[in-house]
Formats: structure tokens, sequence, C-alpha cells
């Protein structure tokens, strides 16, 4: 064994004087043996029985569930490690949640908390008694009941089970500004072989031994995936000591099978954990010594599917990838099989560990801690019933000041900025406010927050670093991976946050955003969860300003991915200027249980609306811009509509051109801040009803709508609308490149000269007499097309045009 | 220093007796430097110069481009590695293709491309001579040139160093079934703070010295990202040599500034590594020695900016973050940025690298390999060049017999598994074929390959493991991430694959898709570039049939994510049985430059087709199925249309209820297998146009669609067409969890009696008379509903249906 299993020197504890590991007496010991037996056969019986769940007469067929689902393999080992948990936060009175990260960990979890009473709290009609027991076996895997993994679902969780990789980034992120809490995550070997999990380990580059809690990563080899061994598993230990210490950890091993033997090896490693993490935190917290140190880690290696069958028709299970979901599969059908299986939930000897009323026994319920103490209690869990508003400071301060609409420009992003750092500094105390970004914090312009926080880094620094220190607001990793996962962890144990990402790269956390996703649509539906602070993005340095990064740099389509989800969790707002942007912003970190997603830029861009105006923009999310159009009371010819920056930009530019060159066309414009605004009201909570469209878009004119996206998109928003047929819309259709901003507008087909043109084509009657005008439209775009190349740049005469109402 | 820099034991090197680090003559270093003045001149020339490019005349603000964008940072590094591995390909006359994992790269690989000769034969415009280098420096990161990092306009590449992460999964498809080959790879520190690149460490364990070639990491610390350190530059080197060691591999630190001591640290860096390949192989290859070897891997500790200016402004700039892009920004203005400029590129003493002409200098093209033998003509980097079509058995050999439509059932993605079996098989000697899977070729149940080949396993074993070994066509790893690295480096070297995945986790690899989609666009527009074997996605196990696994395992949006993308590259198949799924896998393995999404399912599906008519109907991609429905000839009175094979039951089911219970109407069924039919042929290659859209679907009758995804999809596809007002969509609305597969389909409003109430409320004069059949249909899906939640299983009643004609 890599790390030895004896008992370490315990002069370093902070915690009181409960008995230890080598004070273990027998009774302790069988105390643990018993909840964990107990843990084992509810979790085997969730797999298998719908009635007779304590084996109170012979097992038969009638007692056995029609569908055998669930997942056995890794469950022992989880119960295993839940056992130990709570002995040592009953030994220290300590304040831990635990992160489940092996996927269909399921029946194991919602046994312990079944046991330890912590279930039946939330779901009364499931309590600690036979009838209960038998209501925990029967929903599980069941129609209309809970699923094989860990799940929102599941109390004590913040972390769902289902697709794999996020356990390490989820508990650091609970572990950030919570200094009195130990966040035990246990990490699968299969989940380990995903890339967030492996760049995982490096958080502790971050992780501040002073003013955020400690994350103990328990790695559990249990040696098998679905069909494969695990890498890690098959490694010599000395290579994977080496990996270990090599991401900064101090590893243990514990390794076995025997039950006596593995608690008492477990029990002594986790009071080494546990005192290693004391010393760390007192040395950093007494200034006793500094640095980044070298927290513990331990691996688990224990049999797959142990306790389970051994063998079955004659082939080894236990400890094989054969028992990663039913050991035995066939006991309807074989009376072998159901022998087996009797034999196997016996072993446990149930009629030790449950009353006549099918309640745990004294000596079980003693091993669990009390109230919130116990993991399927712990309120961090529930983060949202330790939520604190924000004390946001008033955005209308930092407004920019708009004597006439684009008679100015900002950068929006570094508007957003100062205010931004406002919040940073309003809610340093409370220190539950967090941006995280992939090292773009700067680059997406928000560098306004470093004159009043800093980037929490704990590796090594140099005198040239600027903004870097153990303690700030800011954390910035090259993983977007990492920055999801540790803003999720932050969230839902009760905090707030911003994700800063260039806008084509946040694609690589789509499918975690899916799994947060689902985790709000079950949460709110959750009467004992708690609504807690929304998930917010903020996308910059997006497709129309990567010009100069080129092509893959260049992706909208997040927000088409995101609208698959449940409308009732998903906003998506553009606003067209900064003050508009400030005015979301300042929405976005007051709101519970969504995801925003706020598609921003960070260049130069005219600014339109003043606050005020931009406030009520942003409130009724759509509006007409009745300045801008040229209506004059009645029904326009033209609707030009816009959502997004860089789109409002063009339309506005284009409504210029038509109102110097075809002064008698009625234009409306109606800029878009709210995108699901679009949709009917029936399909999601902001949509417009019919006759709220039809006033904006009518119902019979041509709609030109410039879109920031994708643009069919919009047309999936919006087709069941009256004038869809008379909806003609522009935007990203993959045509990037290096080139100028213009030139992007160009090759998408975007630019103010194209909606000028498609404005020409849409009119009725306005075709002939306009052939001057769509010629000299046609002759600018080849001029500027012409011009770039040559000369780099965006044509002078294009770039120097200005509204003027 | 960790491994040490002297010279390594030579007694095992396999190649020729070319000059070695330790023989390094004065002339041969002087000349490895000059090639690397030379790169670095003209990297840096690339970023600033629009004119005067070899400095004849002092330089001027109008030499100089009006927008300065490009990354030198990473570059010099990259120049450094280039030169050297020039070195090495030369004296052991090595076949080596490198990746460049660094983002920004670019003008780096342009740069040595140039010199070496390989630029100017893919582009002849780009000459060797003073008008090409001038060329060269204008197309850089300027209107309709390239980008700044390296793309598929680059010679000699088969990475976009855009997105960062995939390198290292590149480099290892590229080095599989390829023995004589060496795959260089540089990983940037940025980069390998990303999951996807800390997950691909760990490739070692699948790598086979024997069959395989050899993939040498080269982890270039240049110590910052945009605007922070890097992780792995901050650590102790202690720790870095543990990870490295705990990764598996043989590390060696090459660290420094000062030039002429890291080219020679640099030149014997690389002899070890190769000596340590070669010996690696040779013992692999003679049956000297078994188990995982020790792969040599480089770290290069140098300065970002390394040459360039030391200070600008009296701040640091080599070595620091503030060289990551352009160092000197203000040269147009500031006529002392303008001044260290030209100190900065005279500093390289161009006129000893180029001669009157332009062209490099003897002694600098002397450096570079001859033909072939150059990183940027190395065929293997432009697969199509080398690439061979598959021996495809088949395929109707392995269909099912269809009696009567409906009359059995298959489980399709089983009955490919057995032609995949055979794929594998014809295509053994060849060795040009893979299934790569994050574990779930078993799951997904195409095992049957197992009888041919095996899973491809390096790391330990036990005897309890089941088709693992050392060779095998089968790659199996818990990463999505590292399945599709591997396939996108397997093909782009001229090879064939599949990567089969769970339905709703492929989302893991969107971003990953976006780039692959991106590059293949971008590639089938250079006619240098070959045409390569199209990425294939089996994605099964899917959201109808994830009922077990719940809510988190059911998405089925990559579709809706993949169709942003050009629809020149993009094709989607829904096979609604077994047949068909042959068929399309066939036309699929087949294909060039795609990217083939089919989405297929495991479980029992009634067999539709016959072989003969199934290959008629992928040909023709969509179609009417007259034996059917109920048209008789004339105009229906309805359409049902299904895509997917959860779909096509429920409408076969329908169809039948509505032929039982209302024989007078006349039904249509469209079957949709070619998802991109659905598009006008204006918008995709296979889209239909809309008189053959109107004669499948009308113009104006009622439209029901059962769909397998997200059904505003439909929508998206077809809001142009004539009939789209009739249409009325049915699909997966994220009502998932875990329960019977049936119970999913009413949950989304899907089923068969939903279907019928459909065409209830849909046909018009329907209404009143079938108030009984609506009722009916309304009980049934009570009833079952309440049956699975009682029962746990499906209603026999409704799973005893049956097709029949």
């Amino acid at each position: 064994m890599g790390g030895g299993t004896g008992s370490a020197p315990r002069d370093s504890r902070l915690s009181g004087g409960a008995p230890r590991a080598g004070d273990l007496l027998g009774d302790e010991l069988r105390g643990v043996d018993a909840y964990w037996r107990a843990a084992n056969y509810l979790s085997a019986g969730q797999i298998y029985l719908l009635a007779n769940p304590l084996l109170r007469e012979p097992l038969r067929v009638e007692h056995i569930k029609p569908r055998l689902l669930g997942h056995w393999g890794t469950t022992p080992g989880l119960n295993f490690v839940y056992a130990h948990l709570n002995r040592v936060i009953r030994a220290g009175d300590r304040d831990v949640i635990h992160v489940t990260g092996p996927g269909h960990g399921g029946p194991g979890t919602l046994a312990n908390t079944w046991l330890e009473g912590a279930y039946s709290e939330a779901y009364p009609d499931i309590g600690q008694d036979e009838a209960g027991m038998c209501a925990l076996f029967r929903q599980f895997s069941f129609p209309g009941g809970v699923p094989s993994h860990v799940s929102p679902e599941v109390p004590g969780s913040i972390h769902e089970g289902g697709e794999l990789g996020y356990s390490l980034a989820h508990a650091h992120g609970a572990a950030l500004d919570n200094p009195g809490l130990i966040v035990a995550c246990v990490i699968g070997d299969g989940e380990a072989e995903t890339g967030p999990l492996a760049a995982s380990w490096h958080l502790n580059k971050f992780s501040n031994p002073a003013t955020d809690g400690a994350v103990l990563p328990i790695l559990h080899l249990n040696g098998y995936k679905i069909a494969n061994p695990t890498v890690l598993a098959r490694i010599p230990q000395d290579e994977l000591d080496a990996l270990l210490r090599g991401y900064g950890y101090a590893p243990r091993f514990v390794s076995g099978s025997d039950p006596a033997t593995m608690h008492r090896d477990m029990a002594a490693a986790l009071d080494w954990a546990l005192d290693e993490i004391d010393d760390i935190q007192r040395r950093a917290r007494t200034g006793d010594g500094s640095g980044r140190p070298r927290w513990p880690v331990l691996v688990l290696r224990s049999p797959k599917g142990w306790t389970g069958p051994s063998h079955v028709d004659g082939v080894p299970v236990e400890g094989t990838w054969r028992s990663h979901q039913v050991p035995l599969s066939a006991v309807r059908e074989n009376p072998g099989h159901l022998a087996a299986l009797e034999q196997w939930l016996r072993s446990y000897r149930p009629e030790e560990l449950f009353d006549d009323s099918g309640a745990p026994v004294e000596q079980v319920r003693a091993m669990a801690p009390a109230g919130n103490r116990r993991l399927g209690s712990n309120p961090h869990a529930n983060g949202g019933l330790l939520l604190r508003s924000l004390r946001l400071p008033d955005f209308r301060t930092h407004a920019t000041e708009v004597a006439q609409p684009g008679g100015s420009t900002s950068q929006p992003t570094r508007v957003l900025g100062r205010w931004l750092r406002e919040v940073a500094e309003e809610n340093a105390d409370a220190r539950n406010f967090r941006i995280f970004g992939p090292d773009e914090t700067a680059s997406n312009r928000l560098d306004a927050v470093y004159e009043v926080t800093d980037k929490q880094w704990q590796a090594g620094t140099l005198d040239t670093d600027e903004h870097l220190s153990g303690d700030g607001r800011v954390i910035e990793v090259l993983s977007e991976h990492l920055c999801q996962g540790l803003l999720e962890g932050y969230l839902l144990t009760g905090r707030h946050g911003l994700f800063n990402c260039y806008e084509a790269f946040i694609h690589i956390v789509d499918s975690m955003f899916n799994q947060h996703a689902k985790w709000l649509k079950i949460s709110r539906r959750l009467p004992w969860r708690r609504p807690v602070a929304s998930l917010n993005y903020l996308l910059t340095s997006h497709v129309w300003r990567q010009d100069h990064n080129g092509f893959s740099h260049q992706d909208p389509g997040f927000i088409d991915h995101a609208v698959n989800k449940k409308a009732e969790v998903i906003r998506v707002y553009l606003p067209p200027d900064a003050n508009t942007l400030l005015s979301v912003a300042d929405h976005c970190l007051r709101s519970r249980d969504y995801v925003n997603i706020v598609v921003a830029g960070k260049n130069d861009t005219p600014d339109w609306l003043s606050i005020e105006d931009a406030v009520l923009h942003c409130a009724r999310g759509v509006g007409i811009w009745e300045w801008a159009g040229s209506e004059d009371g009645g029904e326009p010819d033209v609707v030009l509509a816009c959502a997004g920056d860089a789109p409002t930009l063009e339309v506005m530019a284009a409504v210029s051109l038509l109102r110097e060159h075809l002064p008698a066309l009625k234009v409306r414009v109606v800029n878009v801040v709210d995108l699901m605004r679009l949709q009917p009201d029936t399909e999601h909570p902001h949509g417009l009803t019919d006759p709220e469209f039809d006033a904006l878009f009518t119902t019979d004119k041509p709609v030109i709508f410039a879109y920031h996206g994708y643009p069919w998109l919009i047309h999936r928003l919006t087709y069941r609308r009256n004038n869809h047929g008379n909806l003609h819309v522009r935007g990203y259709k993959e045509e990037g490149t290096t080139t100028t901003p213009f030139d992007m507008l160009v090759l998408n087909d975007m630019d103010r000269f194209r909606l000028v043109i498609d404005v020409l084509n849409r009119v009725p009657g306005l075709g002939v007499r306009t052939a001057g005008l769509r010629q000299a439209m046609v002759d600018k775009r080849a001029r500027h097309h012409a011009w770039t190349r040559t000369h780099g740049e965006d044509l002078p005469e294009v770039l120097d045009w200005a509204w003027t109402n």
C-alpha cells in the first residue's frame, strides 16, 4: 500500500476529543459495520423487492419487481464511505457534505438518507418503518419513482450522477467561501477517465485553505465501468501514487475486501485525512506557514459489487464488471437465482438491523449524525436555504449618458465591468459572489473588477504577476468545464455568480448546461428544495467581432442549444447597447432558478437608449423604437427588427439609408432584448400573446429581421405567428473567416446595404422605381469587399456613418 | 532539471548513422539556429509587415499593417521545436508529422512550411521569393487571408489551433495503425488545463508499440495564457515530473533561454526521445519484453515571446503574458515602437538568411528535410492522399427476413453489429477501420464485433477480462472527448471509423463536432486537400429507450446542434428498422468529407421493410409507405409522417387504430430516413424541391408528424413549405423520467393514442362523429398510465399489438 494505513499523528487536531480510529472499540466498529450492512441490504432491496421488504417470509417470485433495473456494482463501496463519513462527522461534530461522483450510485445514497431519517423528512410518505421501506424499494427505478443515479430528488445531493465527470469541480465550487465545510467527494474510476474530471484534480491550485472549505477526494477504484476495466485501476500503484502526488496531493490507499480490516483501515485513513485538513487549515489560518498545501486524497480499492453474489451461473460476478447492474438477473425465472438472492439478502442479517416496525435498530440509528449534521440534511446541499440576496449597487449610476441615440459609443462589457466591480465590492464581506472565466475576463473587458479584487490563485507567483492572490472574487482557469462546474457547485450551495466566456467556446459545456437545466426543472418541482440563484452566462467576444480570430471562433449556436430545454428555466437576453446590458445584468443577478444567457459585445457600440429608456425597454423585452422609425402613427410599410448589438447597428444604418433615399417609406424599428418574447405565450412564460406580437410585427407587412445568431432560430420561435409568412431573417450562416468586422456582415448578408436591398425586394411596389438605390447598395458592398482585401481594414465611409434623428 | 539533459546511450538505435546531437558540429548547430532565426523573422513579419519584407530599406509606417493581429507569444517556441524536428527527420530519414496544440501558433507553422517549400507547392502564388514572402506576410490575419492559428489552410496540419484541448488525442488517432510514423505533438501549457487534454495523457494505455506509431508529446511551458500564468508552469518541477511519471511517461526537461545552450539541450533531448522510441518499438516488435512501455515526453520550458522585445514602455514583455499577441502594439503611432520593431526584426539578421531573390539561403534550406519528409508535405497530414476505400461486405446478407411488415422484430444495432463484425474482418489486414466508444459498444449491442476482434488495451489485465488485448479494432475509453479526438485523428490521416455513443451524451463533444465540421467546410474548398472518410456517429440507447436511466440520459438535441453547420457537410439519418439501418450504415462508410449522424435503436423493433425495399427507401430518403396507408389512389385525408424508430412504430399503431375504427378515412404514411430531405433544395443538397415535398405531404391536408427528437426542429426545416401551416409535430419535449418505454411516449404526447386524437382534431369534419373513439383513446392513455405506476411495466394489451395489412 502506497501511503500506509497505520494511524497518523494526532497532535495537530483542532476539533474536540471524540473517539478516534485507534480508539475504535469493538462496539463502534460493529456499529459502523451494522450500518453498512443495513445500507447494503436496503440498496439490494431497492433493486429487487416490491414486497416482503424485511424478509419476514421466504422470498417468492411475486415479491420481485417485474423489471430489474438499477446498479449494484458501485453501491457497497459508496455505502462504506458514507458509513465512515458518518463516524467522523459524529466524532468531530463536523460540517460535511458529500458528492457522489460514480454513475448510478442512487440505491446507496437513497438507502443512507433513509437510514438517517433525512429521507422521510423530505418525503413524509416514505417513513422509517416497514411500509416506508417497502415504498422506498418500490419507487426505485419504477414508473413515477426515482432514477438509479443520484438526482435532485435525493436529499443531501448537489450532484447528478447521470452524466459523469463533474463531481470534483462541483465539490470545489461548494467548498469556496465555506471555510467550515468539508466536501467529501467520491470519484468513480470510470468517471476519472473523463476530461472534466481529469482536469479537476488541478483545482487545488485555486483552493485557499484559509478562506475556503476543504475538499477531500476519495478515489474509488472498484475496477470496472459498464463492460471494461478502468484505466486507473489497472496501472501499478506506484504510478497512481506518482500521479496523485503530481496533482499536488498526499495520497493514502485503503485496499482490500475483508470488511473488518477495511473498516479499521478506512477509519484510520479518514482520521489521518481530517487531521491533515485540520493541520493545513490551522496553519493557513494562523499564519503559520504559507504556500500551497498538499491536501490529502484517499484511494479506496474495493471489489465491484462487494458483498454481493460471488459467482452466478459458474462465472465470477463480485469483483468484475458483471456486477455493474443487477448481479442476479433471472430471479423471476430461475429458482436458483431466486434462492441466491434470498441468501445474499439474508447475509446482511436484516433481523439484527431493523426492529419489529421496520425502523433501524438503535445500534444502526446511533451511527448517523443528528439533525443538520446528517449528510442528507446538511443545508449546504439545499443551497436555497442559505441563499442571501446580493447587495446590488444601483446600476443606473454606471449608465452611459445618451444625449442623443447613437451620438456616442461605449464598450458594453467594459461598462458592465465597472458595475461588477461595485457588486464585488459591496458583497466582499458576504463572500457570496464570484466571477469565473477561462482566462478571458480581461479579454472580455471586465477587468475593472481587478481594481477591487484579484484572481484567486494558489500556485506559484512571480514579481511580474498582476492581480493574482490567494483570495479573490475571480477564478480563471483555461477550462470551460471547470468554470461551469465550479459555478454550479457554488450556486447549488446558495451563492451567486457569473460565467463570462467567448461565445463560440461555450459549446464546450453544452452537456453540462443540459444537466444543470434538467436539475433545475426537477428541483423546482420539489417543495423541500429552495430556489437557488440563477446560472448566469455572459457570452461576449461574439461571432460578429471574432473577425481577427477567424472561423473557428465564430459560433452563436449556444442559444439554439439552450432553448430546447424547459422554457420555465431558460432566459435569453441580447442587449443592444451598454445601458441595456446593465439593466439585464441587474435583473439576472436578482433572479432564481433560471439559466440566463446574456450575449453582449465588448467593442465600441453606439449608445441607443438612455438608462431610463433602457430599463423600460428591458422590462418590456421587446418594443418599437418609435424615435428610430418613420411610421408617423399609421401602419408601417415594412418592419425592420433586430436582436443583438451588431444587428441593431446594421438595422439603424439601413433605416438611415432608407430615410435618406426613400423618405416616404414608413419604416418601423422593433428591437428584441428578451428573445423568449418571440415565442407564443403558450410555449414560454415570457412569450407574447398573438395580439401583442401582431401589434409589433403587423399581420401582413414584410418583416426584415436581423438576428445575432443562426437565422433559423427566429423561424423556430415564430412559426405559429400570423405574420410568419412575411418574415425574412438575416443572421450568421457559417460564413466566417479572418477579415474585418464589416466584411463579416457582408459575407453573411446581414450588412446595412443588404438589409436595404431586402426591403426593396419585399415591400410591394418598390422594385422598379428603386433600381438606382439597389444598384448603389450592390456597388457599396462590392467596393467595401474590394477595399478590405486591399487595405486590410474597413472602408472609412462605411464606418463614419452616424445615426441622426 | 528533472530528466537531465546529457546525451543518452545510443546502442539501441534502429535507424541509420546520420550525425547525432553529440556529433553536432558547429556548422550544424549554426544551421539549426539560422533556420530558427529565419522562422522567427518570418513569423514577426507576418504580424507586422505589408511591404519591405526583407528590410531592404529602413522601416517606415507605411510598411506596417493597419490592424496588428496575431500571436507572437507561443511562436518562437514552436519554431524552435520545428527546427529541431527537421534535424532529426533528416538525420534518421524519419516519417514524422507534427500536431501544434497551442492556440494561435499560425505564424510559426506558416513560416516553417514556407521555408521548407511545402507552402509554395500548395499555394503556387506564394513563392519562395521576395514577392512570395510579401504575400505570405500580407495574407496573415488579413481579409481574405488566413487566421492566426493553425487551420486547414496550413499544409501538414491535421489539427485546428482555435479551440484548445484536442492535440494529444488527434496525435494518438493519427498514430494508430501507422507503425512507421512518429507524431510529434506540441502541447501548450494553456491547452494543458483543459479537460480533454488532461484526459488524453492516459491514451498511452491504449497505444500499441508494435502495431501503432509513436506519439512524442512535447509539453511547451511558456508560462502564460492570454492574461494569466499557467498551472503547469507554476508547480514545482518535481511535482510536474511526478505527474508525467504518474501518467506513465519518462519525462525529460529542456529549460532556459540562451539559444546556444537550448539548441544543444534540445538536440540531445530529442535524440534521447527518439532512441527511447526506437528501443520501445524494437523490443515490442521483436518480442523482447512485454507490458506497457514508458514512452518519452519532453518538457520545453522557454520564455513566452522568446527573442522578442524584452521590455516595452518600461515593462517586461518577453517572458510574460504581455507578449501573447502583439508585443509592440503602437508601431504606427509611436516612433519608439517602430524603431524597436525594426531593431527586433533586424536582430534575426535577415540579410544572412535570405538571398537576393528573397529565397532562404542554402544554409537554411539545407536544414529542411526533402520531399514528403517535410512536415508540411507528409501525406499522412493530408490523409485523403492515403485513403483506401473499405472492403465492404454485402450488407444484404445480414438482412432480416421480412415476410410481412411488422411481422417480426429485430434489434437494429445488434443486426448492424453482425455486419460490422464482417467489416472489421474484411479490413483486418488493411488495418484502416476502427470503432470507438465510451464503454458502450456492448451496451449498444454491437458486441458481435468481439467475435473477430478485441478492445485494444495496454494497461494491466486479469484472468477474468474478456476481449481485451494489445491489438483490437475497438477502443473504449470513458471519455467522449477522447473517442471523438481519436477518430478525428484517424480519419484525417486517411482511415475509416465509427463512433458509437449514447445519444444524450454525444453533446459532450458538441464543440469538437463544431470544429471538425468547420474543418471539413474549409478543407473541401482547398484543392490540394484530398477528401477524407466521413465522421460517422451511431447514436443509440436513445431518448425513447432511456426510460430506465431517466431524465439525465434523455436528450435528442445533437441533431439540432449539427444542422446549424454548413449543409454541404451534414447528413442525418433516422432508419426506422434493422434493414434500413444496414443500408444507411453501408452508405455512410462509403461517403467522404461528411459528418453522418445515424440515430438507431438497440431494442426490439418491428421489421418494416425487406432489404430490397429498405435500400430503395434509403436511396429516396423519404417516401410514402403505400402498403401502410389507406389512400386508395386519391388524395389522402391526412398524412401521418414519422422519422425514427419509436415514432414509426407509434404511427403504424395509430394507423392501425384508424383503419379499425375509421375505415373510410384515407390515411397516407410518410417515413423519413434522411432528415435533410425535409429542407428546401436551396438549403441542403439533399433537400426536396417544393413539388416533390408537396407530392408527399400535400399542400392542404393535415400532417401529423411523429419525430424522434425535439419537435421544433421539423418546423425549422419545413417553415418555407407550402403545407407548413397544416403541420403538427409530436416529439420529445423534456418530459423524461424513469418509467416504462410506452409511458415515455405518453408523457411526451407521442403515443399512438395521442396521434389518433391529433388526427381526430385536425381532419375537418371528424370531430363530432368520433367522440366515442376520442374518449376511448383518452381512456387507454389513462389506464396505461395508472397500470405502469402500479405494476411497474407496460400494459400488455398495448404491447401485444401487431401490424396487419
